[in-house]
């Protein structure tokens, strides 16, 4: 049986990841200095769909490492609104990511921040896109020509730009060295996966999938939760344990299926709460992870181990890919084509 | 059958909306004056649950009518990561949103914005909490003490708050007339709301909601799904449609219900495609709005004619409290003490 192109562009993403960091140091410099410059007050980004998982990333990265307030911006505002009253961006750095670079609202978002003074960066996988051409700086994906409607390479390659914006914006210089380890860790990584993810697999009929994560993996929760619905159909959500105890997890069932991404750290603490609450409603609970500390005896598909934590989200991903992969196949869909879905989306 | 807490907390929106406008004025006047004097690049909203969406609110109306960006703040960056490097947050202005004033992680965010130098508001229903004393300027609810755990008028009181903040910021002076006739309307919203509700009744096993609204009515369509899932148990998930048809739509399956909330005004073109793809999916599609223009002869409950679409959020709301209430009670569910919440959520 041949590999689908789904498959392939996930066994890619080492390739496309070195790639991506050969280049991306001079992409970067001259946005990084731009910052050092002008010290914008805020950051927004503008992006859809997994590339609006790439956006939560570069908030908490941002936030976390240089203290510098990231919006995620309402791409609707543009479009629906746009057209009497512009929003003033002004004192700000403006992001868009589309692997595609044509989300027309996206760009819009780019025009009324230049419009305003603020500079723009592009970060995408067609450096000849319009929504290239619009901004003042372009950090190119390199992850080549991405085929499955599900996008993978072009996601964790996404936030590897945002990292080594970070590291290129931030004081420390270890943190561009730990980035360029990563297409080693992510060959790992794929192998690690596609070994460990028959361990994440329920019966094929489940309908409801919580995945949750804290933190820089609130982005994987997310975007692990997007994978295995566009992918089968199961009805995947992704949520923060705050989040999730604030409400929603009023609808978690017995018998629905829980996916954790946890990793030692400063969100080590947040999960025995979420966990146990989790359990208490007859959920099944398993581990994206390092090691068995967090997931103990629970199912676990493990990550390479000594990834500094602000890194993890490039590799926690993986498992899940995998996951949605196999849940897709479980179910005998078409992971190329899934029904009804398009690789881009150009709804205002 | 005496009238649950929850029914009766619904039934008092009009009376509760009243009071926060007798005062609200004078809370936001200082408010507008320190906007007008430092204009700030933008404004940061931190809230939790169903605050959060009230706080979504406010990031479209800032935004469309003042062009003003709003970021929502990620609680979890001063609360997980705060300890080593602290959010610096400067030429912005804060607001936190918490009905009982007693979120800790949104109380960081205030102190965090207040360190920056940048003006902080608390919009609470007690003026004598923690969040209160850490800001510079409170906007008090007057909603009255809520006992059911779901929040209802504290949400409407809210969206009020940030209406008449933006309306004192705004240069509309038409804008706080059409304010205050909201008491009246919100009058007629809940007796339409509970003579229409039960046309959106499906069968009490229903398991899957899709809760759809663009532009200020995004907020609408997350804070349904959130009631209808904290009181009923059902999966209950708000999307825009450009979110929903950009992935999220493949885990919609045949019998699921969508409820559409859409008015007239710039977001009016933005359902056919949504309505169309989710009824080929075979989702059973009803809808919240003023008249029949745009649900046809689909299932509506209405709201009541002639409301500005700005402030139709704090009316849209309403069949979907009700709605919510119905699905519990047709469920037999305690609507007062939802299974495993509490009205106050600590957790960091």
């Amino acid at each position: 049986m041949s590999a689908s192109r789904l498959e392939q562009e996930i066994r890619e993403q080492p390739q496309a990841l070195a790639r991506l960091l050969d280049g991306v140091e001079a992409d970067v410099a001259p946005v990084a200095a731009v910052v050092r410059d002008r010290a914008p007050a805020y950051v927004l980004v503008a992006a859809r769909g997994t590339s609006d998982n790439a956006a939560r990333y570069a908030q908490y990265l941002f936030g976390a490492r240089l203290g510098l307030p990231v919006a995620l911006a309402a791409p609707a505002l543009t479009s629906v609104y746009g057209g009497e009253s512009r929003l003033r961006i002004r004192d700000g750095l403006a992001i868009g990511i589309s692997q595609s670079g044509r989300s027309p609202d996206v760009i819009e978002v780019l025009r009324a921040a230049h419009a305003g003074g603020s500079p723009t960066v592009a970060i995408t996988n067609d450096p000849s896109s319009p929504l290239a051409e619009a901004a003042d700086f372009v950090v190119a994906l390199r992850a080549g020509e991405e085929q499955a409607v599900a996008a993978t390479k072009t996601y964790t390659t996404s936030l590897a730009a945002v990292a080594a914006l970070a590291a290129a914006i931030g004081p420390s210089d270890g943190d561009g060295a730990a980035l360029r380890r990563m297409p080693e860790v992510m060959t790992q990584a794929v192998e690690l996966a596609f070994a460990d993810a028959p361990a994440l697999d329920g019966a094929a009929d489940d309908r409801h999938l919580v995945s949750v994560g804290r933190g820089v993996n609130l982005a994987t929760a997310f975007e692990v939760a997007l994978k295995v619905r566009e992918l089968s159909g199961v009805v995947a959500e992704g949520f923060s344990p705050a989040d999730l105890l604030h409400g929603p997890i009023a609808a978690v069932r017995s018998g629905a299926r829980a996916l954790v991404t946890a990793y030692d750290g400063p969100t080590r603490g947040s999960f025995d709460e979420v966990v146990a609450a989790l359990e208490a409603r007859g959920a099944v609970v398993a581990f994206i992870g390092e090691d068995r500390t967090l997931a103990g005896d629970r199912p676990l598909a493990r990550t390479p181990a000594g990834v500094t934590e602000w890194l993890t989200p490039l590799v926690a991903v993986v498992p899940g890919q995998v996951h949605a992969l196999r849940q897709a196949a479980l179910r005998g869909l078409d992971v190329d084509r899934p029904a009804g879905l398009t690789k881009i989306t150009s709804t205002f």
